[in-house]
């Protein structure tokens, strides 16, 4: 078994299109092919108030696949640490044995989430999106951005956070890292109203986005999500949504957007799976409005930690 | 993040009193500390016969917990590999950030497993227990008996397996190991009437040990059961045992021993902790017939992957 670093793994992978390629194979792995794709493990460590998640998949017809363990551990920044952490473990699947350690520290996680955006986006938003609005100014923020710029012509960015210095930085550092130019909006109605394309990346336990701010011709892709507290649409985004695309729906129910939704809104959903393989239609048209909650699952981990892994031997 | 193979870890920790007291003291902990312990996760590998189970335990007032997987494949022999594969994740439970992996290749599980079987044996037979039996031939098989000669003054072995072969080489085994006699039985009722302790260490799927077996003063220690296809011990045997002792009650109804049984049965059991911390008895004459249902928890794999790398480091 081998052990690779971050710095090495930095060295080999970046959010590019091979990415969204592989990770857009899984989810249409999800849909074509028999997965075993247990519910998510917990620990808590509530003194701490820090928990670790453990998502695996095994995806039939490969010979490998990944245990993730994701933490998150908030008291960590008052210690000078980031919060977030995590290494992938990749395993043959035809004997068991470990094949590496993948100690990506949670950049991997990172760049498959960004992914899973573009290609969310890819299917669902208007080909001539040029402005995309970004609620949220974090890591993920970023690279929701730079994901979407992969597939889509955007010109011009529009940025909220609820601390403008944040969101200061985000327009600095986008237009160094992009060369974009990027709006501070005062308020996400400012940012929803004026894009093509949002995304929201939150971690919000109010919803931030309401549906008298949807237009004609929108899509807003909701990355936060991923517990039974969080939410960042109201249910009426959803419903109101021409199309309504889940990674897993299963998912969007127990942590998703979903959660709080009635039972309609989770009978018109559609998978990102049954999109990416052409058995339901994304977007038909440039009025309709197209909106989609990732919750984030075991397949995509496998499917980079494979990708990875075979850049690195 | 420091990565030990096997080798390494074999250096510092073998069976003994030590890692005796360890387990000991994770057994205490379920019961006197507040253990965050998530259900068993599995992964199935159907094509390849081959699953993946993930355990983890946090303990509060520790400073850091393992997460571990452990794997059965059981195509493997006929590649001439073990089934059995594994590894442990330390993580520090300040900050959740990875300390250790320790590529055990499941080591650490067959050591902290033999050590519960010795922590049982302690607590629940006969002081002056001289004759061990053993059904089943397998590596846990020796580690059990091993683990029993730490704690009691075993003097003889009787050992029934399926195969004849398989117990000829455990008798040999045995012999050079420890230098104990041992008697090769041919059935397990054989071994059970005329034994002072019984570990049973098979996989089996229908009970080996029936009721009429039992006699005054025996203990039996039941290894195997830890799924829900397993079952080594009649429901009778638990019923007539004077103590019934589980490591974890709620487990070995879902995994364990308990499982096919009737309710007033598991309402009479207890649990190891119980005992190990004094808050129940134990055997409590030299009469009894006493009776203990080991399915593996999480807090024996926190504690024994703290022990090892408290000496690795």
């Amino acid at each position: 078994m081998q052990l690779f670093h971050r710095e090495e793994i930095e060295q080999v992978i970046r959010l590019d299109t091979d990415v969204i390629q592989v990770i857009e194979e899984a989810f249409s792995a999800l849909i074509t092919k028999k997965v075993h794709m247990p519910p998510i493990m917990r620990v808590d460590v509530p003194i701490n108030n820090g928990e670790v998640d453990i998502k695996s998949a095994y995806i039939e017809g490969f010979d490998s696949f990944a245990v993730k363990l994701s933490s998150g551990f908030f008291n960590n920044p008052k210690l000078g640490l980031p919060s977030a952490n995590g290494m992938m473990i990749l395993l043959s699947a035809e004997t068991g044995i470990p094949e590496a350690v993948l100690a990506d520290n949670g950049l991997l996680t990172d760049i498959r989430t960004a992914a899973a955006g573009a290609v969310a986006a890819r299917h669902c938003s208007r080909e001539d999106s040029r402005v995309a609005g970004i609620i949220g100014t974090g890591a993920q923020a970023r690279l929701q951005l730079q994901a979407l710029t992969l597939v889509r012509p955007i010109e011009h960015v529009l940025v909220y956070g609820r601390r403008q210095e944040a969101a200061e930085k985000f327009k600095k550092d986008i237009k160094e890292l992009l060369g974009l130019q990027v709006n501070v909006c005062g308020s996400p109605q400012q940012v929803v109203e004026k894009s093509d394309i949002v995304v929201t990346t939150t971690p919000a336990k109010e919803p931030i986005v309401q549906s008298e701010w949807l237009h004609a011709g929108l899509h807003i892709t909701a990355m936060g999500s991923d517990a039974e507290h969080k939410q960042e649409l109201e249910c009426a985004v959803l419903d109101k949504a021409d199309v309504f695309v889940c990674d897993v729906i299963q998912q969007s129910k127990r942590l998703g957007e979903l959660r709080n939704c009635e039972a309609h809104i989770s009978e018109k959903a559609i998978e990102l799976g049954e999109i990416t393989t052409g058995r339901k239609r994304g977007r038909e048209s440039d009025n309709q409005v197209t909106v989609c909650d990732l919750s984030g699952t075991g397949v995509q981990d496998t499917a980079i930690a494979r990708h990875v892994y075979s850049l690195l031997v």
